[in-house]
Parts: C-alpha cells; structure tokens; sequence
C-alpha cells in the first residue's frame, strides 16, 4: 500500500503510516506515501556521482536519443496513466492534457536538440568576439554542464507533462534529476517513472514519493531548483540558504490570475464573442479548472456583460459533472477534498465582502454528478462569479484554484491595462478580438506583466492550441505573482540550465578548448 | 559636510549627522551621508512615473545617443572624479579602472545598443514558430520594458564603474535607475552622477547617500535589484520579501575565492612563468587588492612552489605604497581603517591554524609609506601567502580583500579540478600555460565554476585585458559564492533587464503587434 521511491537505481519504501491519498472520485485509499527512513543523501550522492559521470558519457544528441526512447516508452504505455489518472479525477480529456502534452513536450525536445545542439558536450554560444587591434586576443562564450543536480517540486495537476517538461531540458543539459512530486498524483508521477526508468541512463533520473526533509540543504551553486505550485510555497523555497546563500538556480512558475479580454469588437455574433465564452468554459472545466495558467480574470466591455454572462451560463449548463469515463461526462473531480475545501474558501472570499463578486452560476456546495459520490468524491460544480467593482482587491488577488473564473467589466484601455497589472504578473493571458489597433494596445500594454500573451480570433481559432496550453516551443512562466521564472522556450530551458563563462585568450587557444575534435584527442 | 542626494530631479540633504566617510590616506572627514528623512517612497514613485514614461518614448538607439552623451559628459570632466578617487586611496591607476572603465563600458553599451537593437521600443528575438500545419497559428517571442525600476546597490571599490556597468543595461531597457552607493565611496558616485545627471531624460537616474529602510518593500514583480558586494549581504537582500513573494529580479555579483592555475610547462626562464608572477603581483595592487575578480588562491606546481614564491616576493618588494600621486607610489590605501581591520582580521584567520597558510611576504601590521602616514591612512602592505596543506579549508573559504593572496601546490590535473571546485563558484579564474592540451583540461573542468576564464600565455599576453578585468563584451558574474548572477555580456545584459513575453496568434496579427510603423501609427 506504501508507494515507493526510485532511488540509486532500485525501488525503496518509506518506512512510517505515511501520508493516505485517496481516491478523488470514490474516497478510497489508493496508496499512502512515505519517505521516512529513505537515504536521500545517498540519492543526492548517487545522482552527483552515477547520474552526472553517465550523462556526461553523452552528448547532446545521444541524450535527445534517450528522451526520445522515454518519450516512446510512455506513449507504449499511456493508458496505464490514464487509469491512474481517472482515480485522480481527470477524465479522458484531462489525462491527454497531462500524459499526452507530457510525451509531446519530451518528443519536440528531443527533436530540438537533436536539429539544434551541436554532436558535442557543451554550446559555443558564439565566434571569437574581439577584444584587441592585433587580432590575437578575443573572448568567447561557452555553456557547460554543472556539477550538479536537478530537484524538481512538481504540483499535483500535471504529473505527468510536470515531471517531463522539467526532466527534459535538465537531461539534454546533462544535469541528473531528483522528482518531487506532489503527493496528491505522487503515484502518478511514479508509474511514469517505472516506464522509463530503463530507458535513460544510469542515475539520471530518480524519484522521492514524500517529503524531502534536509535535501536542499545539500544542495549549492551547481544545483538547480524546479518548482510548480502555490506562491507561497515558491517564497518559502526561495527563502532557503540552498537559494539565498549558496546561490542554487531557482525556477519557480506559480499559479497567479490569469486573465482573459474580451474585445469591445465582439459583440453578440461575432466568432470572437463566442470563441471567448467557448475559451472561458475550457479554461473552467479542462483539469476542474485546476491550472496554474486558467483564466480567473475575465474582462468584458461593460456594456457586453449580460451577454457574455448570459452566454458563458448556457454553456456552463450542458457541463456534465461526474466520474470520469461515465456516460456523458465533460468535467471530473478536483484532486481531494482537501483541495475542494480550499477553493470552496477561495470562494467565500471573493463573495464574502458585500460589494466583491456574486456567484451568477453553480452552487460551491451542491452539484449533480453522474456516475458517483457527490460528497465522498471531489466534486464542485464549475463556478461563475461577477465582480462589477473592479476596485476589490479580492478578484485581483485571490485564486479559486477549481472550475471558478471571474467576470470584470472594463471601460476602455487604460483602465483595461490597470486591471490587468493588478493580478501582480500572470502565467498567460489572452485577448479575444478582430480589432488589429485593440489587439495591439492591449498586448502592447500588458506584455510585461506576461510570460504569454494569446490572440485568438476567427483567423487563428481553427490551429490555435488555446489559452491554457503552455507549448513547449515558447516560454511558460511569468514574472511576479508568476513566479519570476522562465521554463520551456524551446532550447532556452536547456541553455538556461548550463553554466555560461566567457572565455578569453589567443583565438587558437579558444578554438582548441571548444573544439570537439581536439578534446576527444584529449581522451586519448 | 552632508552628502546630497539626488531624488525626484533635484539635490536633496539628509537629515542628522550622518556616517562620517574619512580620506583613506590622511583621515580627515571627506564628508558626511546620511539619507535620513528623504522620501525615498516619491523617488521610487517619480521613477516609474517620470523616468518610465521619458525613456519609453525613446526608441534604443535613442537611448543609446543618452547613454553616450553621458559618458562624454564624464570623459570631458574625468580629473575630477580621479582627484576624489584619490581620497579614497586610489592611485591614478586605480582611477582609470574605474573611472576609464566605466566611461569605457557606457560607450561600449551605447555602440552595441545603436548596431544591435532595433528602432524601435521592442524586441522581437525570433521569427513566427509554426504551430500548427496550415499555418494559420504561430508563435513569437519579444521582451519588452517593466513597468519597474532598476535599483543597484554598488561595491565601494568601483563606484564609477560600478553604477554605469548598471546603468548601461538599464538605461537601454527603459528602467529608470536608483543608485545606492556603498558609504565610503558615495562621494565619488555622487559627482559622477553630477556630472551626468543633464544629460539624460528625466527620472532616468536618482541616487541615495545613505540607506534605503524601507526601499525594497516598495519593490515587486517589475523591478530589478542589482547587487555588487559581499556574498553575505547579498544573500540577506537575496531573502527579502522582494524577491523571495513578489519576485523582484535579482542580480548578484558578490565577491568570491578566484584563482589562478600556473601550467607545469611554465617553468622559470619560459614566458609564462614570469606572466603568471606579474599577474599575480597586478592582481594584488590594483586597488589595493579590492577587487571582487582579484587572484586569492594561486595554485602552482608543487614542485615550482619555492621558485613562484621567490618570483612574485621579488616583485612586490619593488611595490611602493604611500599616498597617491606621490613619487613613486604603486600601490596607495584602502578605502578605509575599518577596511584594512577586516582585512587583518581574515589574514589572522588564513594564518592562524597551525597547518593553515603562513606569509610569505609583507606584514599586516606593518609598511613603509611614502607621502602619508602609515596608521592615519588606510595602508597596508601586500600580503603574499603560502598554504601547503590544501585540505584545510581555510584558503578555499576566508577571503582578505585586500592585497592578499595565498600560493597553494597541486598534484596533478584531477587534484587542481577538486581544488578548483572547493572554490564554490567564482567570477574569475586564469590559467596561464603554454601547453594546449593542459590549457584544454583545466579549461573544461573548471568553467562550471566560473563566470569567466581567461587563458594567459605569450601568443595573447600583448593584447591581453587581463585576469581581473571583466569586459563589457563578455558576461560577468559567477555561480555559487559569486552570487550566481550574470551581468555585461553585451545585449545579454539589456535582455536581462526587458521581459520575454510569448505572443501567440495568427502571423498577421503578430506581425502587427510587433511592427513598429504599425505601432506607431496607433498613437494618432
């Protein structure tokens, strides 16, 4: 019943009750989670020792060949994560969001590196930079690997695609990588890992099912820090001597309040209005609404929010709530009910004050499931606030992290744009118009609060992956409330997880460091 | 008596009496700082409201021409800045390093931003990314200004250079700048901001004499923090709710254990031999040995080790220290008598354990000064070490930053690579060889450690800047104990500044958010 962790190669149980994770949609206890008694100094010593020396054996394609056979070997195997899933409360829908957009993420990395890294250990970022008249001096910069490790602190929405948007760009970089996952999905996580443990190389991945008492005290300068989750728990592992006094690389991505604009342009008719009621309901009901990067902030042309209103309960009412993979349904549980005690306190705050928000659709404690336990499962009904004060700080601060999002109403761009930088920095954003000058004003205004800003309008609808899908080509992260960080970016992440030094000396000197034929020789 | 400051446009008193700052060489009271009572809350307030608003109506290049007005404005007044910098123990030739050097990077900075930025207020760093097959859905990455401020808080040992290695990025990001001098130099980055303060838009730069209580609660998700200073304080700045809740950006370039490698082939009689004992010996008197990039641990060949010692003792032996632009001085003071007892006091904990470095050269407590009286001034003789055992800890961890550094033998590539590393990440290292395939190996394990590497021999030794110089052209910082930040770099450290926003769209719409004859077209 005690789920176990990967480490130094072998499966290990934590001694102890452990943590109990239940069944989101039945209650049942599917496993208990423990790290008591595990050696995760020696899981630290094994990944710095093992997992660095057989990933340094590699260069940069040979690891995108790993990734690769990773990637294949969970999609072989993807409906076992479903069924884990399921018990997790995602339907199918959900559990292709995280498996699928998991072994898709891995897969354009490996085909990143494979086109765009060179057949060596480490990047030449550029040529000789002249540093004199003469010619004989000049500067150049390298990337290498760090002596160190990756510790990823995974949330539990995204076990899967979590785990492996994070373990890509470390494994091509070379850095070994210890999981943390959230133990809510741990289990999750850790059937990932049993399928492609045997493909990577020895010590470069493992995985801890628990807490990680003391591990970032082993870690320093040549480490880096993944984390996903709450804002509070990225200011608590900032806040460690790992991150403040030894300098660990920290990269945290937080959920923050996302928002979404409407444009004056689209009213009632036009594609765009209902693209957005259509993005708006996704947003809510994709995960249970349980994304770092939903849409909590919805803001409307005043005049349009009845409409929108109006047409968001339509669609909101044929959502059918219940056990995934039962007849008909189109939304699954939160996580546990823990999480939904959470996001039904969320609620009361944001329509707790008398002039804050007003539920205009679905009741936080009563909702029509199919195919289970209204109350022994995690279940909630989507939620569809109104806050016709946009001056609350509520709407602007606090996250329902659930099937809830907020309509606001604005009046013209520079109060749109104040609304905007109220959410402190946001994951994503979008704007749904066919007006080229709004369109532009609005990005334009609210990039910098950003790490993705969408368009979407009828020109795009039919391609465009959405408002909520980080795509492992662009950058997902988002400065502030965001978390300050940056993931993804295509071959960014990678670079972003070597160590940059400017090298300077006689060209001929700089050539033979850099060169790979002439360090093979090296070997010799 | 009392240092102004500049807030809000204008040169403004602190209240009280202040930190009295005393001439390095004679002790009279240079002048006194103190911030107490300034509202440092209207000046953070005039920042993002004049300073953002006059730099964002400047395209780059725009800011670029600002940028080089002001280092001609101080290129034109320089003597002044070098008459100061000799209250500060500064010997001409430190003066040029910081004074020469700054102005230096300033017009390296603006010639980079006019050839390499756009016209234009963006950047747009790649072209459309396919996201879908028929073309209709792509993505673009463009980093623009936040809506925030630059803070920097400087080293004394560069005040000049410091702020405008700092300003320069900031500047032509768009952030407006407030300067937090280090005391005992505050003066001198005080002219320089004097003397530049004309040249540039309004609310570009602000500078505080004293403390900033209460300065970073004022700071979020859009500012950036640049820190210079001691690993210490930089992980206390680095634990503030600024950066670790609100995610304010923060740099660090702290001061670390920097070393530099003799070859075995660089026996004496070959050139390098004699480059490395001058390096050393340059690296100990320029400013007096503060210098965050300056050689603490040399390591030699063991069985070079009594000849290296013998070289660079005869070397310092015709330094003479006294008061600067006295005859014949090479080496002038500290910044100040608490300086040179922090500085004792690490050279009693490197000499203090029995098996830990004994001196070699010089003595703490005593040196012979020309022009100035030897305990009035901040004056101190250089201090060579030798530490034969390695494996205390002692050399690889207590840094003297002064002129002091340590010898130390190694056995061997894979014995110098553990030695290296116990560094725990440096902004500097050196290996002066002769021997490519030496060059190669220390080179390759050693840069994951550093920020920078310079390789010193007699092919580039000519034209070489030399092992404590950081360049504008190439990154400066360090991992680790050398803050794990990165500065300079050429763009890199503009981009640093600007945030990177994914935009997702059709290719039109994109195309039209980042046009700039577009854009400007919206401002009718």
């Amino acid at each position: 019943m005690t789920l176990p962790s990967y480490l130094e190669g072998s499966w290990r149980t934590g001694a102890g009750k452990g943590t109990p994770v239940a069944d989101a949609v039945t209650g049942e206890i599917v496993t208990r989670v423990t790290s008591e008694g595990l050696d995760l100094a020696a899981a630290v010593a094994y990944a710095r020792r093992t997992g660095l020396a057989s990933l340094g054996e590699l260069t940069f394609p040979q690891r995108a060949a790993a990734l690769k056979a990773a990637a294949l070997a969970l999609q072989e195997r993807k409906q076992e994560l479903y069924d884990l899933s399921a018990r997790a409360g995602a339907t199918r829908r959900d559990a292709a969001v995280d498996v699928d957009g998991g072994i898709g993420t891995a897969l354009v990395y490996a085909s990143l590196a494979r086109k765009g890294l060179p057949d060596h250990t480490l990047i030449v970022e550029d040529d000789p930079i002249p540093l004199g008249k003469g010619g004989t001096f000049a500067g150049r910069h390298v990337l290498t690997t760090p002596r160190g490790i990756s510790l990823q602190i995974n949330a539990f929405n995204f076990p899967v695609w979590g785990m492996l948007e994070k373990l890509a760009p470390a494994l091509l970089a070379g850095l070994p990588t210890i999981v943390k996952p959230a133990t809510p999905t741990a289990y999750i996580a850790a059937q990932a890992v049993r399928i492609i443990a045997g493909t990577l190389p020895p010590g470069a991945i493992q995985l801890v099912a628990g807490g990680v008492p003391g591990l970032l005290d082993l870690l320093g300068g040549q480490d880096h820090i993944g984390f996903t989750g709450s804002a509070a728990t990225a200011a608590r592992l900032r806040a460690d001597p790992a991150v403040t006094r030894r300098s660990a690389r920290f990269n945290a991505e937080a959920d923050s309040l996302n928002c979404s604009v409407l444009g004056p342009d689209a009213v009632p008719g036009e594609p765009e209005f209902d693209l957005f009621a259509d993005a708006l309901v996704t947003e809510m009901t994709v995960k249970a609404g349980q994304k770092c990067t939903a849409i909590r902030r919805a803001f409307v042309p005043a005049h349009l929010m009845d409409a929108v209103s109006e047409a968001v309960e339509a669609r909101l009412a044929r959502v059918v709530v219940g056990a995934p993979g039962a007849e008909g349904v189109t939304m699954g549980a939160l996580v546990g009910l823990a999480q939904r005690d959470d996001v039904r306190a969320a609620v009361a705050r944001l329509t707790g004050a008398r002039e804050a928000g007003s539920i205009v659709y679905g009741d936080p404690h009563k909702v029509e499931v199919v195919g289970a336990d209204a109350e022994r499962g995690a279940f909630l009904s989507p939620l569809l606030l109104r806050a016709d004060d946009v001056d609350r700080p509520e709407p602007h601060e606090v996250e329902a992290f659930g099937p809830v999002s907020t309509l606001m109403p604005y009046r013209g761009i520079p109060e749109l744009h104040e609304l905007i930088a109220r959410g402190e920095g946001s994951l994503a954003g979008s704007v749904v118009s066919h007006d080229t000058d709004f369109v532009r004003q609005v990005v334009l205004g609210a990039a910098a609060h950003h790490g993705r800003l969408l368009v979407l309008d009828r020109d795009s609808a039919g391609e465009s992956t959405g408002h909520g899908t980080p795509m492992p080509q662009l950058v997902h992260g988002g400065p502030g409330r965001a978390g300050g960080g940056e993931e993804e970016g295509g071959l960014r992440a990678v670079h972003a997880h070597l160590q940059r030094t400017a090298l300077q000396g006689g060209p001929e000197i700089l050539d033979a460091i850099v060169n790979r034929d002439m360090q093979t020789g090296e070997q010799r």
